[in-house]
C-alpha cells in the first residue's frame, strides 16, 4: 500500500470563489503513481468547501445566489459567531456545499462520469488558504 | 491490498426517484472477497446522489417535498444554468443531498447501524445513468 | 495494509447537542498503530452527523437556530415521517450536516487545516446512540 500527500494554495482577490482543481488533483495522482485507490480532496479551512459538480458558469451562478439565500452573508448580526468575526454565513455555506470529496482511482486516472469536475469553492477569501490532496491505494 | 470496481445502472421513468441498492453494494462486497476496508458509493452523474438514511416511505415523500422547498423546479427561469437546460433544480437538490457515501467493511459485511440503508436518488431521471462501487481493503 | 475499529457511544440528555470528539478520533488512531492512511468517522443512526469546522459556541448556537429554520422540528404534522415519529426534522437536520467525514492520517496524526475539529451533531438524543471509527493504512 502506498500513500501521497499533496497540499493545494489559494489566494482569491474576491470574498467567494469556485476553482476547478481537477487537473491539479490528476497530477497528483500521477506524480503517486498509484493506479488502484482512493483519493481524498479536502479544505483544510473551515470556510472552504471541495465539492463535484458541473463546470458550467451559469451553474456556478446559481450556486452564489442559492447559497446567499439559505445563509445570508448580511446582516452580520444575524449570527452570534460574528460577534468578533463577519464570516458565519461562510461556515453554514460550506457545510451546505461539504467539506471533502472522496474519488475513485482506476487505472491512475480519476474515475468519473461524463460532467464530473472537482471544484475548491473559497466562501471567506482575500487570504493564503489550503486545500489537502491524500492518496491511499497501490 | 485489493481493489473492486462495479457500475449500477438507473433508467427511471420518472423525474425523480429514490431507488434501495444496499443488497448490490454487499453483492459487490461479497464479489470483491474483501474483509476489512472502505467502500465508497458515488453518482457518476451531476444530477443525482447517493444517502445514506431509512427506508420509509413517509420520509423519502417528506425528502421530496422539502428538497422541493429549498431547490424549486420550476419556473424554470429563475436559474442561470436553465438558458440551455431545465435541471438546474436538480444540481442544488443533489447538492444537499449529496455525492457519495463511504462505508466501513468488517468481516466482509457493510459496517451499519441499526437502520443504516443506502440510496441512490435520481433527481434528473427518464435516461441512463450511473453509479460507481470502488472497494478498497484486504 | 492494517484496519482498526471502534465505536463511541453517546447518550445526550436533550434531544440536540453538538460534542467535540476530535481527541476520541485521534486516540483510536494511536491505538491503530497506523501512521499513513484514512479514517472514517460516522453516525450509526440516522437522526445524527459527524460533521467538521470551528469549535466555536457562538457558531453551534447558529447551526441549531439555522437548522431549525431550514427544517422545523415543529408542527409535527407537517412530515408524514411522523405519522408514527416525532424525528423527522432530524433525519432533515442530519442530511444538511452530513453522516461521515474522512480524513488523512500523516505521520499517526489527524492532517488537519489550522481550525478543523471533529464533532458529533445528536439531533434526536435522549437514548444511547453510537458513531463508528474505521481506520485503514500502514
Amino acid at each position: 500500500m502506498k500513500t501521497y500527500r499533496k497540499e493545494l494554495y489559494f489566494n482569491t482577490s474576491t470574498r467567494r470563489s469556485i476553482i476547478n482543481i481537477t487537473s491539479q488533483v490528476q497530477n497528483a495522482i500521477d506524480e503517486s503513481g498509484i493506479k488502484e485507490g482512493l483519493v481524498l480532496v479536502n479544505a483544510m479551512h473551515i470556510t472552504a468547501s471541495v465539492f463535484i459538480n458541473d463546470d458550467e458558469r451559469g451553474l456556478h451562478k446559481d450556486y452564489e445566489k442559492w447559497l446567499e439565500k439559505l445563509a445570508p452573508e448580511k446582516p452580520y448580526s444575524q449570527y452570534q459567531h460574528n460577534s468578533y468575526e463577519d464570516n458565519a454565513d461562510a461556515h453554514l455555506k460550506r457545510t451546505i456545499m461539504g467539506r471533502e470529496s472522496v474519488i475513485a482511482i482506476t487505472n491512475g486516472q480519476l474515475d468519473f462520469g461524463p460532467w464530473e469536475q472537482i471544484f475548491y469553492y473559497e466562501l471567506d477569501g482575500k487570504r493564503e488558504k489550503r486545500a489537502l490532496i491524500k492518496i491511499i491505494g497501490s
